[in-house]
């Protein structure tokens, strides 16, 4: 899929050291990390310290200066004219999920060194610096805790978190961190590696994860927030079993009637909100009826669910979340069930920059490209930065098939168009 | 609980004898068939047999003749005074499912024995003989097959079914017919053990699986009709899986909220045929996402229910599973998501005899109770006597917590109040 060809001419003038630079790390990474399914770089493991060895070594190639932060991340930089300036920070993560893809975290990466290696080749001096963060530990599939890396930089990982084994090895996060040289004693005292003071904005380009830029036929977006979430693992619709021949439906308490009204009401209300332009997702992942007690011919006295409402918005989460209680209380007055919750869960949303949004924008404008506004609905290290109080911004690219699997696609023309959006908006903010 | 005390005079005056006989056998076979948690009289077993047995042994007792017919069905006749016209039967089965009631189809058994019994005590004797079955075979638990004493009654046990095993054992519905004495030559050959067209009419009464007689505070019913049912074991819903966070409302393919609002259009369906007259119950009793690939973070890609709906009124059967059908592809096309559908089972309604409804409900009067009509959602004999041609008749009694479990609660005086309406409607029919 190539996007816009028209529009693409800004974008891909004088950029054939991008394209060139981004297939050579994409290829490389691939190489390297390959499973013979997908890409295999778990958080806090050798595949992940290979892959942050060969963008390093990339990155000194180009005459970058490299080091490790106290976190174990590699942190690339190009020095600016005032030195006591907050840097601008920008990056991704290099970790995957176990047979996973390989533009998933890596594409940030790469973006950020393209920019910086531009800048150095064009003898662009910075006012402040800017440094490209190749973080580790984002994915949450090896110890069940996703931003470990971002979390870390801010002092946010937590005894319990440290505590968690990989299934696999039976090792802990906090000996994982440390075999790959992090300063666990810092760490485990929760003490900040790095001051939030110190970072003037952090901006990571990610493929998105979902098919809103496909289904629009635009090869960039710029993300407007993070959407949270508030969860139950498990709601129970508690009715009354009885034969499914014999009770009228007057009489009837029945669970799998009384859920689905449930989730149509939900529906109907989620349309509603949409109308009046709220940022809200709702979904029932898991459901079912008891198997220890179920039958066709039985009317199912239990339904058992999970409930997921997200959105960017903080306000958005708890009315929905009445609501879905309020509705519940409704549906089972109506008809003689009754619903009980697990503990409820739930995770902040993180708003993006303002500033940051319209700066990007104006690039992509400035480019000839769309500047479509996008939530992102999963979640990124961006939102650790923003919640750590730093103006944070993101750049989605184009990409087929979700994430998480060896059949993530994005079009190499889309990333050098995410690349160029970016680095217009730094350039602005840098000089 | 105990009914209508004022109204029940009439039912109670001189029924010393019915009570006596009832609690006697009622006790006699909880006693030689309790397994310690509820009663164990499994289909062509010995301990069926043994129920069998002890009415039989309580008949001789009465004075009555007792015989086996080719079925190895127990037989009690009270002689009529033509013993050319055909003859008037009633009765019931004796077995029971595992740790089941006592009451399920015992009752039905016992309330024709007390009649003749009367009849017999009074010198009353009826034109045409009065015949009273003890039925085997009638519960499916054993052998998948209900309604099997019946049915090898009018030849209709198919080779498929008499060579179906019994898990426990292992041994063939046939071989275990053979055991107790059923004429296997016949059987195998679908011929029939009793000619319809020697039966006058087949009078069954049975306590209520379900609960509305105990909802509207009635003794007894008299029987409609025996509700039919069209089934598929499973229906798939196919959607589209995703990231619950990342793909909106208008790009989801959510197989959950299909399948909720399905439900809930059938459900009001069902509330409109209701209000029109119809009689139809629907369910769902079995439903669930798919645990190989369901997660409270994934839009669920895949649901499978059951579906059901029965009535007594085989054009409403099909009206309302044209209307499911036509439910499926429009809730599909509106959602994007695609049901697809196992084979259809069905099993044909059965219609009780308006002639004899209406002499049971005129004797329901006559004894000043009310005369509710009632239908049966769960399957009977009386379902395969009607459909070989018999005019059959049901009188259902009162009883909490349905059936086929030990919780079954017949009060002794509603179960009098329906000997007392049966008697007077059997008397009036056989003079």
């Amino acid at each position: 899929m190539t996007a816009h060809p028209a529009d693409l001419r800004n974008v891909f003038s004088g950029n054939e050291g991008d394209r060139a630079l981004s297939e050579a790390l994409f290829d490389v990474l691939r190489e390297a990390t390959g499973d013979g399914v997908g890409i295999t770089r778990e958080a806090y493991s050798e595949r992940e310290s290979l892959a942050l060895d060969l963008v390093e070594a990339k990155a000194r190639e180009l005459g970058l200066a490299t080091e490790r932060d106290a976190g174990a991340n590699l942190v690339v930089t190009l020095e600016g004219a005032e030195p006591e300036l907050p840097f601008l920070a920008c990056g991704s993560h290099l970790d995957s999920v176990p047979q996973g893809g390989n533009f998933d975290g890596a594409a940030g990466v790469i973006a950020g060194l393209a920019i910086i290696a531009r800048f150095k080749e064009e003898g662009f001096v910075p006012r402040r610096a800017i440094k490209v963060y190749a973080l580790r530990g984002e994915e949450s599939a090896r110890f069940g805790k996703a931003y470990m890396g971002s979390s870390a930089l801010f002092g946010k990982l937590t005894a319990a978190d440290l505590a968690v084994r990989d299934h696999a090895t039976g090792r802990t996060l906090a000996q994982c961190m440390a075999d790959i040289g992090v300063d666990m004693a810092r760490v485990e005292k929760s003490e900040p590696l790095l001051d939030p003071a110190t970072v003037a904005a952090w901006i990571e380009l990610h493929i998105e994860q979902g098919p809103v830029l496909v289904a629009r036929d635009l090869p960039v977006g710029i993300v407007t927030g993070i959407r949270g979430n508030v969860r139950h693992r498990n709601v129970e619709c508690i009715g009354e079993a009885g034969h499914s021949g014999a009770v009228p439906r007057w009489l009837r308490r029945d669970a799998v009637f009384a859920t689905a009204e449930l989730i149509t009401h939900l529906d109907r209300h989620w349309r509603t909100l949409l109308e009046r332009g709220r940022d809200v997702v709702v979904t029932a992942g898991v459901l079912g009826t008891d198997p220890q007690e179920h039958a066709i011919a039985r009317i199912p006295g239990k339904v058992s669910f999970s409930f997921e409402v997200r959105s960017q918005n903080r306000e958005t989460l708890e009315a929905f979340y009445d609501l879905f209680l309020s509705e519940c209380r409704l549906v089972g007055e109506e008809r003689g069930v009754e619903f009980s919750f697990d503990r409820r869960l739930e995770s902040a949303p993180a708003v993006m920059d303002p500033g940051w949004i319209a700066r990007l924008k104006a690039a992509a404008r400035g480019l000839g490209l769309p500047d479509e506004e996008i939530p992102s609905g999963a979640g990124h290290d961006a939102a650790v930065f923003a919640n750590a109080g730093i103006p944070s911004a993101m750049i989605f690219v184009r990409n087929e098939h979700g994430s998480h699997n060896p059949r993530e696609a994005m079009a190499i023309d889309d990333f050098l168009a995410g690349i160029a959006v970016m680095r217009a908006a730094i350039r602005e903010a840098v000089q």
